[in-house]
């Protein structure tokens, strides 16, 4: 007897919406069925209805922010069983053999399986995954919250985590937001001096709760000025073109910009200004299995998590729109 | 009685070097005075001469890859003695107390005196420094030869050293001059694979002879089309503007494209670029004097050397001409 998933998909590009029953064939022998009992909604999202990358396949069914319980697992499934809670995020698969995937670095590899590319995605009762992207939620991890971590809050963690910034280093963040909040907390927490960056003063004391020691508006260029050259490390999360430059003039040596935010309009460089000073500039998309692991660990233990609102499943097209509309404060959750 | 040394030095911007006499003062107590026996001639040599950086002073004594023997040294100089045969770079004197002096990052030090902004140079009798960046050459070095090293070697072994670079890494060198030779040099010794980028075909068997590996003409788009994502580290030595996107596009994950030539244009990069599998692009001046050691010591194991073509300092007009007709295969040197 064929299975059928219930889920929400877009008939075509910025669709919205409309229930949408698939059959997902046999299951995988290396993978699990997780029974979906929330979803985050991400700005990748809205990215993927609208087709801004290319890559997007309709009917798409949205949601890489998934949080459930596996009800079947392939015979090959590791790591994972029936019963276990786990989160699935941006990727649902990577072919474990190429080097990026035998050195842990699953999140490069190049033939990486993306949860809503060429696939369905977690706006449904089921979601299907292969076994390595299955990640258990630790003791402490409210469920209900824990979605917007297995994307926007491992994206804000990797870098911190694979980059080497460390305790004693002064960081920034760029945009308080969806990844921004999470990267508050987890530079706070990892015992840094975090400036929060923001062109909004009503931010700030937001900002402030969410472990930031200061604040420093973007547009007051006196104050940009005087804190030169005194940042190890600053994550940009916003996807709209600022000042780069001014950015990097605020680096320490040895001090790195780093951009998970997408933005399209390309950064301009002066070797110069890296050169003197030993300063670079990355990008990093998700972290890898392990880091998403090393993450739910120490939210567990420091009490991070999303600030998030909650909808029902069926009201996926006002969530969307209040994401859409910037009122998200800070990540939106879907629940079944 | 006052001493003088014996120098040549530029009056004005861009003039001819002529003999220039100065005195200069007394030796401060942590300084050495060194005797110099010879003097690399380097492209920054030039771009002093002609205050393509604004910082000129004039007159100018030129000259900053000097070896020599110490003759003097002030009542706290350490690490060096009368008699020794050391070398002289870019840097001629740090703080000591500031961060990256304490960390053992020197050549950071926002306060570290350059050799020849501001002060006087190798193109001279005699020249001083700070006892910190006067370094002695150990056995196996042939001090007829070390001058470029102290500017142009250190500048190229510094990210080799610093950064993480692995033997088993896949790495490329753009430009195959002064800075370009000696990078081939050190990482084949390194135990690295290493592609020489060049645009000239005539330059592949002199690349291949000083240990590169292959050869990639950067001009043959279908072949760098197909080393797309192979790359571990790319040295850029180049001050001209070059198709930086196409390098990036080289980089394998986790692969960082760093910049030691200075070029001019600001660098383009797309976010997405560095994104998806975290590339990263940096830059970095010259290696700390700890650095330096390192490279000594590696360069007297592997008997890397500059290729160098020598003049005698009378005829540093000659040498400029040379250098600036593109001529110096690879470094210049200039005899007392």
């Amino acid at each position: 007897m064929a299975e059928t998933f219930h889920a929400w998909a877009a008939a075509d590009r910025g669709a919205k919406l409309q229930p949408f029953d698939y059959s997902p064939g046999p299951l995988g022998p290396e993978q699990v069925q997780i029974r979906v009992e929330s979803c985050g909604l991400c700005h990748s999202d809205l990215s993927m209805l609208d087709n801004d990358w290319g890559n997007s396949v309709y009917p798409l069914v949205l949601g890489h922010e998934a949080i459930g319980i596996v009800e079947a697992a392939g015979d090959f499934a590791k790591g994972v069983k029936v019963g276990d809670r786990v989160g699935l995020g941006w990727f649902a698969g990577s072919c474990m053999h190429c080097r990026p995937c035998l050195s842990g670095r699953h999140n490069l590899c190049a033939t990486a399986e993306q949860t809503i590319v060429g696939r369905h995605g977690g706006f449904a009762d089921r979601v299907r995954c292969h076994w390595s992207w299955a990640l258990k939620l630790p003791e402490g991890i409210d469920p209900k919250k824990a979605g917007p971590l297995f994307c926007g809050g491992i994206t804000a963690f990797g870098p911190i985590a694979d980059f080497g910034v460390k305790p004693t280093h002064r960081v920034g963040v760029i945009g308080i937001g969806g990844l921004g909040h999470l990267a508050l907390q987890f530079l706070s927490k990892w015992g840094c001096h975090v400036t929060a960056f923001t062109s909004s003063d009503s931010k700030s004391a937001e900002a402030k709760a969410l472990g930031a020691n200061a604040v420093l508006n973007s547009r007051d260029s006196a104050a940009m000025k005087s804190a030169a050259g005194s940042f190890d490390f600053i994550l940009s999360t916003v996807n709209v073109p600022l000042d780069w430059s001014a950015y990097i003039n605020l680096l320490a040596p040895d001090g790195r910009l780093h951009f998970v935010g997408a933005v399209l309009e390309p950064i301009e460089v002066q070797a110069f200004s890296l050169i003197g000073q030993r300063k670079r500039i990355s990008g990093s998309p998700l972290g890898a299995p392990a880091t998403v692991l090393d993450m739910l660990d120490f939210c567990a233990r420091h009490g991070i998590a999303p600030q998030t609102e909650t909808f029902a499943m069926a009201d996926v097209n006002d969530a969307l729109e209040h994401l859409k509309a910037g009122k998200a404060r800070y990540r939106i959750v879907l629940e079944n």
